[in-house]
């Protein structure tokens, strides 16, 4: 059986749906768990969620998928804007990877509107809240799909 | 009957399939365009798709969108870094907004990081080639669905 | 008979009265056009009153001016913060030109802070709605008629 | 009877008429005052008329006219660039004003490009000399005009 | 019986009393913690007092308090420069913060003058060594008392 | 008898309880003298407590501390953000000084962020209305008390 | 019969010979074109020659040339520091690229000093008024030469 | 009989000979003063010596200057850094200016190393104690003698 | 007996050997331990070799450090870049510390150019491979030999 | 008989050919000399062609201009970007200068943008190879001819 | 026989030993040179040992490395922060080269925190005085070995 | 006989008299040394003149210094603003040195504010032509004296 995708999950991202609404959503992380095994499964795959408030863990997790996972799905929360150990960790893994945010980070505070992960990632979906996360399991989709035809 | 998505194309986006393909990928503008329509058709909507080199053009078009589209997708190609009349036209305009990019912006030049339009539109999309596109839409007819509910 | 005096718009103020009013107020661009002939006359001088989303054709109307116009009075829109071709050509139109905005550039966004307009502008007058025009057209006047008599 | 308009003027706009007059024209400052008073009083409006090399009085005669004045006319001088404490008095205020400069700052040195007091102000008008300060009082007119038929 | 005051310090802090003695004073981490009790002892609180080198694991304090806590103190250490997963916790709390540190972070390096926990809390309080904490539980007191009775 | 503590604060300090209440509270600057009066008694000192609009008076407040006040605390209001002026007395005044703030100024606009002030001072209280100056007493009291026992 | 090198100007050159002389020389845009056409033909080249305000007609025009032409000249004018369009045509032309000024850019104000065209140009020639195009077409030849042997 | 020279002090130099000896050595004000009128009588020039806390004062001293100075000896202080009030006064003083320094501001902190004094005066001499003064009386007495001259 | 070295990694550096061999060589982390225990074995010393991606470890690492090691090889991976907790556990170490890093970081993107750690450590060797390590051993036995001499 | 053009060459000019040839091309220094030598003689002038490593060389070189070249060519090589004193010496020359490179600088990393010989020449040639300086003889030579028909 | 290594040494190095011993140590060149013979020898290389005050010898001098030297050791000096020159040398002279300095630049003033050389060199070796020589040319004999028996 | 001071003259100054007068004034350099000399001789002293446009040879006079000058006078010339060598030298050198320029660099290109010499003088002279050294020499001659004496 094939492997599954890693959803790996930032800090504070298990809060959901109780921290400040009108940027995050009413979505919990488990709603956007059951949302992303639906859509996963839909397309053939499964999906491996997780979420850390620990930076050296959510490493170890991306250093993980470079052997168990097909692909990763990551919303680095606070991460995004700081974790050079993040981006090393998905330079080296040699999957694809695909970057969310629930909210636009180019319409909040500038000190969001960096990513490190963006230089790791093959591409990007943000805004979208929990519907994020369901088209970066779409586009991972075809990018695995296109890499086991090639 | 209902109004259609205007999926509106800036600069150079019509050479597309014969300029740097191993940036921009091999499909041509009208490939685009025909997947753009089976999407939509998929999702019960229409689209409308342009591409213009000239900035006023597009201002225009997206000032036309207010009345005749149901939403907006938005490649804005060069002009994404520099066009605030653009971004003004967006603000303008009272309808949801997705920007589209074919390749991931931030793995590029850095005077390709920045993008005006960014503060205009709901979410962005970007990195998947002509996917991106068509995940653009299906956010877009989400959010457009949410509205007509709401 | 003497030169009409140009009042040239920028992108997006075809829309004044609907877009964003608590911004740009309720005045249509047809009621500040109204308001500018008044203002005109009464100071014995006539306008011509264009409003354009192209900057190319903004800079040829600027251009047309040198040998037509007595005067320019210009509402760069968001090309006021990009345009050097716009700032070029009033360089070289050799008639008195005074800038204007309906809001005050700035209490609004740092990127509205910077204008091009402005290095080759006599004077500018921002913040006071319709009323900017009219208070342009009468400093415009002053400069219109000194130039007479020197 | 009705409030007077307070005219602050900041530092050294006493030697008006004899300094760079290249740049500031060769009107001294007892002709601007000269002017505005026939201005105001078209109007129907008196005004007082003050000048200061000091940041504190200048303060405190804002201060002063939460209580006694219907407006504000103010040209900061060299202030304009520096002072946040006339900034916070503008705003505490609560009444309507206009910041207003015999020069074009925009075509001066950069240092002078930074304007503390215009964002605290309506508006701002700049460039035309001595006239400068008379649309000044005819759009404060305008404002405060507004305000008492509100 | 009420919720505690959770009193968090980041990495190194406890080192205290040994570590460079000369910025950070001769007290040991439990004697902070000693005149931290008595003090909150004496305002009617209890306090939880933690240090952890582990940004995560200050984090997920951070989000026990927003159930288990009354109110925060939080010493950052090192991650009061870089952490935004802290402030975002914060952010998420609903409770009241207070910032303190030990030295005043203003005369040190450039690289110590930024504060993102200070983007988070009510206020700050700085360089009066282990008395910062005591004011900071004063205040941190007044507060939650000020919202029991509104 | 032993010398009182200088209360010094700065320009527009003496509009408190009209001006921008969301900011700065509902206390006046005499309800702030009076509980800077009672908490200092209650800790052995008295207070002479001033207000100026004109940063040379306060430079000269600071300079007539060093013989006749045992202690500063300084909200340099608007001039904290610019006063190398009042730094330098500071500097010069040799006896301890805390600086307060009724709001936290790192909450605010970026050009409130800078404290030259903060270069003299031994620490920092902001963020806490009328309570930052009577925890600034009891810092500054605590390290009078220090160096009268060294 | 060979295909002609495309010489483009961009924004306000059609007013070569009356506009700021003592910087753009005397010359006019027809003047630069006859001498433009007679040094191609002494190498046996023919041009096409164009002027256009408009950046959108601009990017249309390089993209013309991408068949057409075998080589381009281009001098951008105010367009030359801001259109990443332009640069993004030209790369994907596919023909040599040889960028032309009047003046010397460097000399002039720092915001004429950057060029987005010279990341697309083999090579830059500025500050010999006509002369430039001359030398441009010069060099242009000798690519083309060079490509045609190779 | 000759206008004198007008030798103006800012900000805490009343202080001298007191204020951080390490920094700005041993004499006092008046200990310059003396030094001053000597060395300016063996020059056949008299002195009028003044120091202010107040910004405003010194303007208006300068202001003063013009008609009642033959040349102007101006230490800044911290005014130095700050007061474009002092450099428009200088520049409208239409009499040679020396700025002096007791320390070389270039070896202290960063935000000493701006002066906007410099920009209006003919020459600099800092980093001598009291005789910066002296050499600045020296110099100033052969721009007055080359005037007088000429 | 002696206390060992420490010689601590940071994030990712478990995957070299696999991790993009044409930056950090072939050499995996247990080759080379082996490399780095030869070497202190040949200078009298022992090592204790530890990898982690969590920062907080690393600091809890270098605080043991301070009574259990006897100089600190610190290859700080990706968090050279941000770690101030890391900077400050090894100012509080007070024993001799080496960074290492395996390639030149001088000669990769821009944010790999600053490092934190660089402010603690005596000594940097960077771009050898596992080389830099082996040189780092030696310059640490110098630095331990000196001190137990001095 | 008239004076050369002297044609100057920075560090490491003299390397040509053999250096980074995808870079600098494959013509040697002498190549180059040679083809300048036909070029000027064939336009009725000589040359005197030089390569120095040391900065105080090449200055007395463009000194020594002034009285016996007619022009300068001058590739400054690694100087170009930093070499105050070149321009110094060119501004001093009073004879007309032509700046060359043989690759385009700004297609370059960006410390080699930045010119300052650029600020004392009247044009800049580059990205043509040894062309290069056939272009700038050429356009040195028609200087030189306006000059003397002037 | 094999080549020597080049070991080059920059301005005011000569002065080692004398010139501020707490940041340079007590070392002469002299010193250093014998150490660096003697351990070049147990390597089996020997070394040519040069300074110069002079940026144009040491670019002579890495050009002559390029056919004489089998490896480059340079300590730049103050050279280092500004010689683009110097590392045009070195990339373009083909064999190894080893950066050096005596002292940790990341310590210093921020104006020695930039390394032209180290773009140019495989590794930097810095803070240990004259031992960072010899591991210098340990890493360099490294690099030589490897290269030989590729 | 007591060691003649250094009087130290960079690029360019072999030009004085003829380059740009207006900016650098009629002297010669050997006027200037005959100025030098005369006021030397009347305070006791002698002088050794020297110009060089090379950085390396100017270097290695301010070594020289060390041993057989009493003091030094640099004009650094365009080396002022780069020359971290110079700075290096003068801080070895262990004499008194004071920086002198003709011109004042503050009303000069934004480029010509950076002295790194600055950071090694006791202090800087400039604006005053000749007198510049003059005056130079007076406040040297100051400085040895105080230390004999001391």
């Amino acid at each position: 059986m094939s492997k599954p995708i890693f959803v790996l999950n930032g800090p504070n991202l298990n809060l959901l749906g109780t921290r400040e609404p009108e940027i995050y959503g009413k979505d919990t992380l488990d709603d956007i768990r059951a949302r992303c095994e639906r859509k996963a499964a839909t397309l053939g795959h499964s999906i491996e969620f997780r979420q850390s408030n620990n930076e050296g863990e959510l490493v170890s997790w991306i250093q993980e998928a470079r052997d168990k996972a097909s692909g990763l799905i990551i919303n680095g929360g606070a991460f995004t804007h700081s974790s050079i150990a993040m981006l090393d960790a998905i330079l080296a893994s040699g999957i694809p990877c695909v970057e969310v945010h629930l909210s636009n980070l180019f319409r909040r505070e500038s000190f969001r509107h960096r990513s490190y992960i963006s230089r790791g990632a093959q591409g990007l979906i943000c805004g979208f809240g929990a519907l994020s996360y369901e088209l970066g399991i779409e586009a991972l989709a075809a990018m695995i799909g296109a890499k086991r035809t090639a």
